[in-house]
């Protein structure tokens, strides 16, 4: 944990910043091991660069001997008061990008002339690099979704509703000890597949129907993610055909990735392979995003993201074409930057295969 | 919905408020009726009192014909950019506690010289005062709670842990109609619910436990909450007075609520009378808590709060006396002010009794 804090002082010091507050639970997590859920409450880290970091406790949180300065207070007590008496006011403050306005603009009427600056990448980006502890967490992580994603395709059958394979999926994870879902599963049939978000609804399974399952657990706080697109009973030559074209897209990035790639090239990889195939305008999202204690953390794999690829990252890679009103194909994996390449954390087939 | 709308933009010009975001998703849905989850994406809704009212949608989600002007980007364009056109600069903006950094420091960056002042209020005292609808609806949640509550105390036995009792909850609620719940349910025994916020573990029920059981289900996206304390097999003298204690304070709290009386009055009934018992040192938080679409709403019972209640006003009255080491009570109901009192919305009783 103190090597984390090291690293984000790094970040911090590179940007001239000498003071922030992290809000975010998790990072919180991340960075001393203390976990809480605040819901509506205050809860926030201090770090500042001359090592007077101070964590910010309402009483009602079940924490004891962080390991750092504890400033504690009621519901009743005058928080943004106590934090505002430990801030530097005539020197930026970082703030994470999850701070609500609730708190943050309290404190800048509190801090006359204090300037704000937005420097959650100074945790994300330590966050982004997953250490060998992380790694393993999420290597199990995919592994059960592997599991139940292969479990799902052998249940789905003709006659089912979105909803009940859905249940099937949820219920399988917590078997498999998971604490429950990454993100709300969907399962999308037919036509509902063509909106990327669709959620589960009554909507029954008819054979010659598409079935996109896109689902994620969390097992020992760290997040899977995947989609895997089936057909029921039957296939047409347009879905064999457009279920192709997507999986080739995605092995087309997978394949380029390793250090030094820059993500938007990762993104063109599957994108222009979707376009030259006459799809590009039913591609509609980024290729990719960035995932570990929660589905989707700080970085894509976008066209806007000159960054490159660095060992311990990992991210989906997860193009679609989507039809409007007739159906829709997404093939999703979680990939680790290595060394020297990526490891695929999902290793179930993706072809296309009839189901039900 | 429309009327609505009229309500904030009167709480706006009472604090000469022009222009103001709403952000909180449960907030757009009630002034408007469009139903989006943003997860980490921008989602807005821009108040103006000219009436230039404008939505700021990701072409992600699933909306169409919200009624207003529609600011449609992509992942990859900017936002924060297309906001601050619509916004006077001149003039201070509205934002809501739920905004998040990650977007309120880019447009005030983006908008140099702009006033920003907090002014949930004017969405959240709206949202305090429950119309007909819901009130329907939150008498419907807390029907189900208290069916589903009785049918717990029936369940739980001796040998049982807490997370059995809790996922037999949850799968009620599910049996019942409802989408879920409002909070993590909490089942607590003996000591564990000296912790007012523990989280049910493997612990195992024995004879003389006390049996703490806070729990709350979402129905037609409405709240419910409360509380009941058991004891396991028996019940000593020392736990028959605290429970009563706990329960009188309950009762004299909602004896008091009708339009006109402050919150802090009706907190203070409860709290002194435990304090005049010797407990008040054991009663460390507040009394209660507004609720509606969210378990904890704007507002709360607490000594702080000098505010009248309002006929319409739904919130929950819930003292308890925490012992550490040894055992807890807490005794809850959701309560809805009426023109000449209140109704109580949880009619399960509230006695001590014993179960298992």
């Amino acid at each position: 944990m103190k090597s984390r804090i090291e690293r984000v002082l790094a970040h911090m010091e590179e940007r001239g910043l000498t003071q922030m507050i992290v809000s975010d639970p998790k990072s919180i997590w991340y960075l001393t091991g203390v976990d809480v859920e605040p819901y509506e409450r205050l809860f926030a880290f201090l770090i500042r660069r001359d090592g007077k970091h101070a964590f910010f406790l309402n009483r009602l949180y079940n924490v004891c001997d962080t390991g750092f300065e504890e400033v504690w207070f009621s519901d009743t007590d005058d928080a943004i008061g106590m934090m505002a008496d430990r801030i530097s006011v005539g020197e930026a403050l970082g703030i994470d990008k999850e701070w609500k306005a609730g708190f943050l603009i309290p404190l800048m009427e509190r801090c006359a002339g204090l300037k704000v600056t937005l420097s959650s990448d100074c945790v994300d980006d330590c966050r982004a690099v997953k250490d060998a502890e992380e790694q393993a967490k999420m290597r199990e992580a995919s592994r059960i979704n592997d599991l139940v994603n292969r479990l799902a395709s052998e249940y789905v059958k003709e006659g089912m509703t979105e909803k009940q394979v859905a249940a099937f999926i949820d219920a399988e994870y917590l078997k498999h000890g998971c604490s429950g879902n990454s993100f709300t599963t969907i399962v999308s049939f037919g036509a509902n597949a063509a909106d990327p978000h669709h959620e589960p609804d009554e909507t029954v399974l008819k054979a010659g129907d598409c079935v996109l399952i896109d689902m994620g657990c969390v097992k020992d706080r760290y997040c899977s993610d995947m989609t895997r697109t089936f057909f029921c009973g039957k296939a047409d030559p347009e879905q064999v055909k457009i279920h192709d074209l997507v999986r080739e897209a995605n092995e087309r990035a997978e394949a380029l990735i390793r250090p030094g790639v820059r993500f938007c090239d990762i993104d063109a990889a599957a994108r222009d392979y979707i376009a030259a195939a006459g799809y590009g305008a039913y591609f509609n999202h980024r290729l990719g995003h960035f995932i570990g204690q929660t589905d989707h953390e700080k970085g894509d794999v976008s066209s806007a993201n000159t960054r490159a690829a660095e060992p311990g990252m990992i991210f989906s890679i997860e193009p679609g074409i989507y039809l409007p009103g007739r159906f829709g194909v997404r093939v999703e994996d979680l990939v680790m930057v290595t060394v020297s390449g990526c490891e695929l954390l999902n290793r179930e087939d993706k072809h296309w295969r009839i189901v039900g």
